[in-house]
């Protein structure tokens, strides 16, 4: 039984967080069918009161900072609320502390910049957006990769952009359960992807 | 400049609405960096104050069925809820009305079943949820189509479960805009998809 939490904050990116939340809650609905324990996903944010996300879309948090179940894997998303989360000391603070206790942390797009701050990207190979590669760079002791969809350091494991956190999860309840596993995931989400116009 | 309504009932699969709002936002964005008018995302749902989705999330809708600004696209998400929402006469009867004044119905997952009921699927060729298919073609008075990613018929364009809404959305801004601009849109939400574990 794993209880995935969600960091969420103002201008956070609708679909780096979705994404995941997706994964993680088909995941535990196929444990289920098959006679297994659910798991838990969960959105934590600073404070209660719904949430206002980069594209407009308001969430609901389901937990607080102060008040949430012990977590296994904790997820940082990005957003351009990223840039100025990582002036939050508070937040930062219950990152390192959170991250330590966890068995996976685990950040989509520039939640990568976060986990760097926080502490438990520091000294990591870490994936982020293309556009911000430059500046995971210039924040010194990161080694930043570019040709991967996410990168797995030890129990930190980062995904490119937006939609990569996607392929992410299902990479992570992939170890966490079983390849075939995450397949059967895949399968229910129908993630066959095919985008449009390409050239 | 576009108005998108995206559909939220009890129990609306999250990815089938975040995936289009993330494409139809980030659409809307591009134009803006470019000098041109932005578009606008809602959700609309029957009541207000937060929907709790089949996984759990919860959203604040921006709108009701009654107090919505003028749609030129209107989405229909699937998820646990379309099944009962189908019996729903208030939302069939919006949903009906609605549609006839929209440049563009579509619908994700699930959602077929609802635009079949209201009336804009009817006589239409339309993709849905594989598990689903058999319960859309026993409706009657439809073509279901299983092998692609997203079916356009006149202007109803229908996409398979999930996370198909991303790949359809994607094509809608192409055909609302430019296929060029939706390849932007691509580049943005970093939208390469590398599906884990493929056999």
């Amino acid at each position: 039984m794993t209880t995935n939490g969600l960091v969420l904050f103002p201008d956070v990116e609708e679909l780096d967080f979705v994404g995941p939340w997706e994964v993680f809650a088909t995941s535990s609905m196929v444990k289920s069918l098959g006679g297994g324990e659910p798991d838990t996903v969960v959105g934590i944010s600073q404070s209660a009161g719904p949430v206002r996300c980069a594209k407009g879309m308001r969430v609901v948090p389901d937990h607080t900072l102060s008040d949430h179940p012990d977590l296994h894997v904790v997820l940082v998303p990005g957003g351009q609320g990223a840039r100025r989360e990582k002036d939050n000391r508070e937040l930062m603070g219950w990152l390192a502390e959170v991250s330590s206790r966890c068995r996976w942390v685990a950040s989509v797009c520039t939640g990568a910049l976060l986990l760097h701050e926080a502490g438990p990207g520091k000294g990591r190979r870490l994936a982020t957006h293309w556009a911000f590669e430059d500046s995971l760079a210039a924040r010194g002791n990161v080694e930043v990769v570019s040709g991967a969809r996410w990168v797995q350091d030890g129990n930190v494991v980062s995904s490119q952009g937006v939609s990569a956190g996607i392929d992410m999860a299902l990479w992570l309840v992939g170890q966490l359960e079983s390849p075939g596993h995450a397949r059967t995931v895949q399968r229910y989400m129908q993630y066959d992807p095919a985008p449009p116009y390409q050239e």
